[in-house]
Parts: C-alpha cells; sequence; structure tokens
C-alpha cells in the first residue's frame, strides 16, 4: 500500500520530505525519534497512569488481590540466528526481563507470529525449540500463542511479539522514577556484546569476530537479588539504546543526574576493539542478557556478591552514582579524566538488532 | 533471508516441493493447515495444560489468589482500513474478544507495532486514535506497547500484535471443552459479514458494495449475559476459519457432535448475495464481532432476550443444538431438508483477514 512513496532510504528522494511525515527507520532505534513519535502519535490517545509511567512493563491492579506486570515486545532481529541465540531466545528472554524488572515473578507468556510464505519448517521448529529451552531455563510456560502467514515479500521470515505477566510481590515497588541521590549504579556484566554480535552475524561487513550474544532470562538473577535486598530502586535491562540512553530514561523518570566512570564499565575487549574498528559507541549498543540495578550504596557490595554468585552476574560492578542535582543529565568521567554530557541515542545506529 | 527459495506462490515452480517443508498462505488460516502447524512444530514444544486445552486463551494460576486469562494475536489485515473498521479496530477488539470469551473480566491490553519504514505518520495516528476508541468502548486500557520498524518491503504498512490480560471470577468455568448434549447453540448475529467487507475493501474484484465489518468489543454483551445466566458451557467467536470451523473445533474439544440448520443461520442479505457470485460459503468466512454461545438449552430463551437488548446481540437467534453422539462431527441440516458434514477449512479462503 505504500509503493507509491517516495524512497526514503535514498538521501535524494528523500530530501523533500520531513521526518515527521513518514516512518523511518530511526523510529525503531529506542533512543530519541522512537520517545518523540511515541510521544506525538501514541501518548496523546492511550494515556493512564501504567503507560504514562514509561517504565517497560505496565502495573494493572487485580480487584484488590494483586498487582501485575504486564509487558510485550515485537522481535524483528535480522538475521533470525546469530552466535548466542536466535530470535526465539530473545522473544522469550527479552520479554521475561521486562516483565522481571519490575520485580514481579512471571507467570506466564504469550507468543505470536507472523511469518512470510516461503518460509523453511525446519527453520521455524529450531525457533520454537530455542523458545522451548530459553522458556524451561526460566521455568514460565508459554500460555497463549497465534500464527499468522502473510505474502513473500511482505514480511522477513519470521516476527514473533511476546508479552508476559507476572505478580508483584507485596511491598516490591521498582521503577525507572525510583533512583535516589546517593544510590549506588550497577551494571551486572560486559555491554554491548548482543548488538555486536548480531551486527556481525549478517555477513556484509567482512568482519569475522568470536563476539557471542548475551542474550539470557535474568529473572532468576532477580529473584536471588529481591531475596535478600527488597530495598532495590530500580531495575531495567539496557536493550535498544545501550547502557547510555538507559540511564538517561532513569535519569529524566527519577529527576536526578547520574554519574558513571568509563574505566569502571565491563567490556569485552573483541566487542571493544570491533566497536572502536566500526566507529560505534558501546555504551550505546544493545544488551539482552544485562540488568542496571540502582540501590542505596549501603547495599551495593552486598548486591555484587550475590550478583557475582550467579552465572548472569560474574562480572558484575558498580559504576556510578545518583547525584542530588535534578538536571536528568548522565555524565560520564572518561578514561582521561574529563566529565561529558551522555544524551540518548537520537537516530538509529543499529537497525533491527531485537 | 528466504529469497533463494522457490517462489511457492507460482504453482509451477511450487511443485517440486511439499507442503510440509515451507511456509503457505494456508498455514495462516485458522483452519487445517494452521491446525497442523501448531501440532507439528509448535504443540511438542510448548506442551502445558493451558495451551493444550486448546481456547483461544490461556489459563494462568496467580499463586492462590485467582484466575487470569490472557490471550494474543498479530494482526495483518490489509487493507488496513475497510468499511466498518480498521486494523486498530480490529487489534483491540480481537483481543478483548479472546480473553471475554473465558468469561474473564479484561483489566489490561498490551500492543506491539511492526512498521515499515516509509508508513505515513498521519496513518499511523489515524490508527491509534482508533485503538483509543474501540478500548474506551471496551472500558480497557493499553497498559504497555512497543514499536519496532522494518525497512522498506520487509512488512506491509503495520502489523498490530495485542495481548489481553483478565480475571476469571470464582466458579466460571466456560471452555470449549465444555458443550453438553442437550445444550442450545446460539450466534449473535449475522456471519460473514468481516471477511466480506475486508474482501470487497481491497477492490482488485471490482466490486462495489454497502458490507460493514461486524467488529467490535463483545466483552460488555458477555459481561451483561454472565450477570444473569453463569450457567454458561461455551463462548466462542467466530473469527479466522468462521462459523463453520470454529464449531468444529468446539465439537473436537467437547467429544460431541453440534447440529445447525442452515435457514436459522443469519445472514445479511448483501453478504449472501456476494459470497454466492464469488463461490464462498458464509459459514466460512471470519466475524470478529460475533459470538457462539453454547448453554442448557432451558436457559435459551433468556440467554437470547438478554442478547437481543444489546446493540451486538440484536440479531441473536438459536442455530442448532448439541448432540450426545461422540464423533465430533458438526451437521448441517440444509434448506431443503438434507444432512450434511460441515468439516474445517483446510486452507486459506481469504488471507490476510485479520
Amino acid at each position: 500500500m505504500i509503493n507509491d512513496l517516495p524512497n526514503l532510504t535514498n538521501p535524494v528522494c528523500a530530501v523533500p520530505h520531513s521526518h515527521n511525515d513518514y516512518i523511518v527507520m530511526g523510529h525503531g532505534s529506542g533512543g530519541g525519534m522512537t520517545h518523540n513519535l511515541i510521544q506525538k502519535v501514541f501518548a496523546p490517545h492511550f494515556t493512564n497512569s501504567s503507560l504514562d509511567a514509561n517504565n517497560d512493563f505496565g502495573i494493572v491492579e487485580n480487584t484488590g488481590k494483586n498487582r501485575l506486570a504486564i509487558s510485550t515486545d515485537a522481535h524483528i532481529v535480522s538475521p533470525l540466528f546469530f552466535p548466542g541465540g536466535d530470535i526465539g531466545r530473545l522473544a522469550v528472554c527479552g520479554t521475561v526481563n521486562d516483565v522481571s524488572m519490575s520485580g514481579a515473578e512471571v507467570i506466564g507468556l504469550t507468543a505470536s507470529f507472523i511469518i512470510e510464505e516461503g518460509f523453511p519448517i525446519k527453520d521455524l521448529e529450531r525457533i520454537a525449540i530455542s523458545m522451548s529451552i530459553a522458556a524451561k531455563e526460566a521455568g514460565v510456560k508459554i500460555v497463549s500463542g497465534d500464527t499468522k502467514v502473510v505474502e513473500r515479500g511482505k514480511a522477513d521470515g519470521v516476527f514473533i511479539s511476546t508479552s508476559g505477566i507476572g505478580y508483584i510481590p507485596e511491598g516490591t515497588d521498582i521503577g525507572g522514577a525510583n533512583a535516589k541521590p546517593g544510590d549506588a549504579v550497577i551494571i551486572s556484566g560486559t555491554v554491548g556484546d548482543h548488538g555486536m554480535a548480531v551486527l556481525t552475524a549478517r555477513g556484509d561487513l567482512g568482519l569475522e569476530t568470536q563476539i557471542r550474544s548475551d542474550v539470557a532470562p535474568l529473572n532468576g538473577l532477580i529473584h536471588s537479588l529481591l531475596l535478600e535486598i527488597p530495598d532495590v530502586h530500580v531495575l531495567r535491562d539496557p536493550t535498544r539504546g545501550g547502557l547510555a540512553t538507559t540511564l538517561n530514561e532513569i535519569a529524566t523518570q527519577s529527576e536526578v543526574n547520574i554519574t558513571i566512570n568509563e574505566a569502571s564499565i565491563p567490556l569485552n575487549p573483541e566487542v571493544s576493539s570491533t566497536c572502536e574498528l566500526l566507529g560505534f559507541d558501546p555504551l550505546y549498543v544493545a544488551n539482552e542478557g544485562k540488568l542496571i540495578l540502582i540501590l542505596p550504596d549501603t547495599m551495593a557490595e552486598k548486591a555484587l556478591r550475590i550478583l557475582k554468585n550467579h552465572q548472569y552476574g560474574r562480572e558484575a560492578v558498580k559504576i556510578g552514582m545518583v547525584l542530588p542535582d535534578p538536571q536528568k543529565r548522565v555524565l560520564l568521567r572518561t578514561r582521561i579524566g574529563s566529565n561529558r554530557i551522555l544524551d540518548v541515542m537520537t537516530g538509529e545506529m543499529l537497525p533491527r538488532i531485537c
């Protein structure tokens, strides 16, 4: 239906048209353009306290019985299979993680498939098996599903949308708006692995690396943490837009500044060198098995011990602090000792990474 | 990624390949081929009591607090806008209806968007407004969302996956396996309107009709019904595959025969004549604002009164009975007085109808 539109991927043809008129790849970046699109097109019509809280999960009241966290993600990663994972593992882990970041125990997942005509059924089965393995690892069940097929050339292999639901234990109050001055900022491990694994798996860069995606379900890790430290303020997984964009979201929601120390941020050396080679900043590259943890600084040492005890938190480290200044900025103390503002990602750096 | 595959839409090229190797449009029909795909590819890996119950919703236990119904649907309708509705209204109503068919009160929806690069933002906003209106009508909120963008030619305008969650009141036990011999079978109104509205909106048939989709949220209707008649056995909306396929699903789940009377099935005259012209059987054409109600025959009159009092049930009528025979068949008493078996739809009659 949109064949008669200008070719926006061609910069010459794109000139007469504004980004305000047509969707461009940057609207799916998870960064500034996505935020603006949501604020302009969706927020005015869908406004409610749950959505307006700007977390990756919504909260619904279950008729006074308890609070439920609910989250959804569409997965469009390309290629479908990459070192360390595939779209199936991603679809399960992405949604398990988003629900878990509310402090909820996940109780069920749904999965809907949009499949392109001509897609090999053996690949679909490989994806189903991968989803099954990830769901078992996370201890969750896929309780409802849907399968749709579109004509060849109207999709790209397979897209998978997953939704998840969990119940939030009484007294738990975790969310992006809860960071307090004096809190410690912890990252559960190396950053940028997922984005770089998918990018190099595309093959069109002619790069061969050993980088594997970190895609993993983090609900077990979070469960262990909350069991011993109920007073967690923020949990969030730095997916699209990476660590820098996610910290900016938190700074905005909590109306604080956050300062992080570049030298302390854990990096897989191959991710670091590949980013340098390609001109990417790993702080903006997506992760799918990492979390940002913000909690009272007095609890930081204990939290690090718990994280390091878990297979998905071995390289956890404190990377910064929440500051009392209310400018909603993220400040990076660089390796050479200067300070700079880390802004949100505006457009699209790595399309179709999740 | 599948450019090197044979062109399955071309019957000549398709010959050397089996339907078992590659996805074809029929796998998305909602009929027999979809069933077989799910049984072969998904069921072995995702098996659990909720999925295996083969309802359009799953049920999860909420730690002894109450039972939750959860459902998901991917919406790929083409064209995006059609008489009586659009993909936005469809995405909200489809999921509200699937959750409601469990007898649950819907407490939240999620929506994930996969948008093709170049899609007009004004159309996206039109869809968002339509979703907002449908959600308000249904009295539900969209509590979490996701926005992804794919390159031009890798999707078709916009796809929307919605998931819904509801709580099932204590004592409520409604599902496809609960039809009992002696039960009455009621349909809430005319059949085939949605499918025919979308088909004729495509324009490639050169037909101009006044047919409007029936797409509507049915949770209000169901609420009124269950308030006065708690003893409902089955509720289901006959979407893809139409009345005939849906009744077959129920007959299979409940291990009964169902007989329906062709002359009693309400039909919009224009749907009837358009189906006749094009060679479609309206009993296999999708509905998006109708429900099948199965309950003790003694309650049928009361149920019809309640349905007819509601804007979405004015043309409700009893169309048949559940029989004690356990062959899991649907029998049609035709207008000329003969009986024939109504089978499930096997392949794809009307692709991308929802």
